[in-house]
């Protein structure tokens, strides 16, 4: 069985045979432009972002395994063989992750820690006093998918109250959910720290822009854990800047690694992670792309299957 | 009804007259410092760090009302009139809010946000991997009293397995807890992010220094939200020098303000906060001590008293 690997650069790849070695020995994992590898012999592939075409040169390819939970660059091959299972890395720890990433980045939108970086910075005990308890402010969470409902339990375990919303209605314990458009101007007013957990789709690319942000509480907080593609940054710097929100955690950008020069950097109001929200270690995706790969093999049905038809 | 009030300094005193009068407008609220303020007609006095001597010479006082959750400020007062009530300030908002601080520094410590403050400073993409999901690390909380047991309960609802270390046993769902000094060890090498909420006494200053630290699984975090009198400031830069811790959120301070010429501001593993971990607002603090006064007028007992025989 082989499998081709397109995901963290070739230096990875010690990384990704490591875990694979630790679950499916039988696994043949080869580096995606490995000299002289015949695209014919290659069963399964695990890839961030294919060059577009390639993944079409391999004629008994049988499943795509996308590095990440959105398989938006590699949607983005014209020739993507559609007709292949593509499978989003999903793994326990991804949602975990997801989850923890949000709570903290709520908290310190609540908090201030993008203050308290700067007064720390300057070495000025800046003992201010934060207006209001995290659980003073409802979060709204915008895709109530794997990632999206981890979070949201996970915040409720804070305290903290969630409204959310999905394309189809969702019934949560304890969570009050809109869904589709018609519903979205009822969710933006109740959310107070808006988290953007959608993929990028036709439908909610540029989405987080100047009209949408007008209609979130003033002052609200903005956690972007989605992707780059969902938001305009200067709408969100000027939103900033007269206090429609307070603060902003952005950790996707349109472009990545984002340019030295980008304004959000230098922000006061604006926290930058670099796309470090959600990225569960080699070790257990390699784990559960093997898990797929065996559920394959006995003709068994794939988890988190892309479906072409919503286009995520 | 008078109260004095010395907290926050003489501005904060129309904070507080605002909101004791939203709450118990028949109390009569005083600056602790208001020239021609006669002794003999205070009830109640509401302070953080009364000058030594100043309560004994208030013969009518009844109780006195720390402004935070730690009363070790008032205790310095070696005149300090031992028979009067000393309620601790410790109203639900507070332990919330401490259960915030405590998880936003646990999350902070696991997902490396120093780092990514760091990298954000100097407007670098630095996309490493963090090396577990939070929920993988052990979080030990020494001291399980108001503020201990709401972190812990909120830690676990991230997921997050939490050990615990007290004077006396405690039982608590899913908390595997410790007790005495015994069973210190035992417990700290269980912490692989250790939390310190004791208060500050004769047993607990000077704890948080080289022999602690040494019995920490190595590369150990440490989130200090106590008192500074618990640290030594050397031995936590040595362990962290050295690796065997591998991050700290340092909010209290044997010298508040910190100085600014402390090496723990720009330490690149150490991130300091300003006395933040858990202040209520004015409002909540004055709602919480009206209705202690109101209980101590009917005649009935007072919640979060200290505990002379304790220290605490
Ligand atoms: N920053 C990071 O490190 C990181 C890591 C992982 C993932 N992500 C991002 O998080 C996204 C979500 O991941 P996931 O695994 O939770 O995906 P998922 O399970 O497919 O969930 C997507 C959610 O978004 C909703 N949605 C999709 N289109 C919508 C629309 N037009 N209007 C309203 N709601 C819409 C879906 O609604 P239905 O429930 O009705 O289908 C669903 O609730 C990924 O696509 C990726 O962009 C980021
Ligand atoms: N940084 C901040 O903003 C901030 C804000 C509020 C409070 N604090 C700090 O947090 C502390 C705790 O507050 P709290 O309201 O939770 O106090 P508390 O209810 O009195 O609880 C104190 C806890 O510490 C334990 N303890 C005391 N002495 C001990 C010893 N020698 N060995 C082992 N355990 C010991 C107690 O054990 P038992 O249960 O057996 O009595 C109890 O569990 C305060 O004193 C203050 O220093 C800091």
């Amino acid at each position: 069985m082989l499998l081709v690997v397109k995901s963290g650069g070739e230096q990875a790849l010690p990384e990704w045979r490591a875990g694979f070695a630790d679950v499916a020995p039988e696994l043949d994992v080869r580096w995606w432009d490995e000299p002289g590898l015949d695209p014919a012999l290659i069963d399964y592939a695990l890839v961030w972002d294919p060059e577009p075409g390639r993944l079409a040169t391999m004629p008994k390819l049988r499943a795509i395994f996308g590095s990440g939970a959105g398989v938006d660059a590699i949607l983005r091959d014209p020739h993507l063989p559609t007709h292949l299972p593509l499978v989003r890395c999903v793994p326990p720890e991804g949602t975990q992750r997801m989850g923890e990433f949000v709570c903290w980045a709520v908290l310190s939108l609540n908090k201030d820690a993008r203050r308290m970086a700067i007064a720390q910075a300057n070495a000025v005990w800046d003992a201010f006093d934060p207006p209001f308890a995290a659980a003073a402010r409802t979060v709204g969470i915008m895709g109530l998918g794997a990632m999206g409902l981890r979070a949201a339990e996970m915040l409720r375990g804070l305290g903290i109250p969630v409204v959310g919303w999905s394309r189809t209605r969702k019934i949560v314990d304890g969570i009050t959910c809109f869904a589709g458009p018609a519903e979205l101007p009822a969710f933006l007013v109740r959310s107070e720290v808006l988290v953007c957990l959608l993929p990028a789709t036709p439908e909610t690319v540029g989405l987080i822009a100047a009209p949408l942000l007008a209609q979130l509480p003033q002052g609200a907080g903005l956690v972007q854990v989605g992707r780059g593609a969902h938001q305009v940054l200067p709408d969100i710097i000027a939103a900033l800047d007269v206090g429609q929100l307070s603060g902003a955690m952005l950790d996707v950008f349109e472009m990545e690694p984002l340019p030295a020069d980008s304004p959000a950097w230098r922000h006061p109001r604006i926290t930058v992670t670099p796309h470090a929200a959600s990225l569960p270690s080699r070790h257990e995706r390699a784990r559960y792309i093997a898990e797929c790969i065996a559920r394959h093999q006995r003709g068994e049905s794939l988890p988190n299957l892309y479906v072409p038809e919503r286009g995520y």
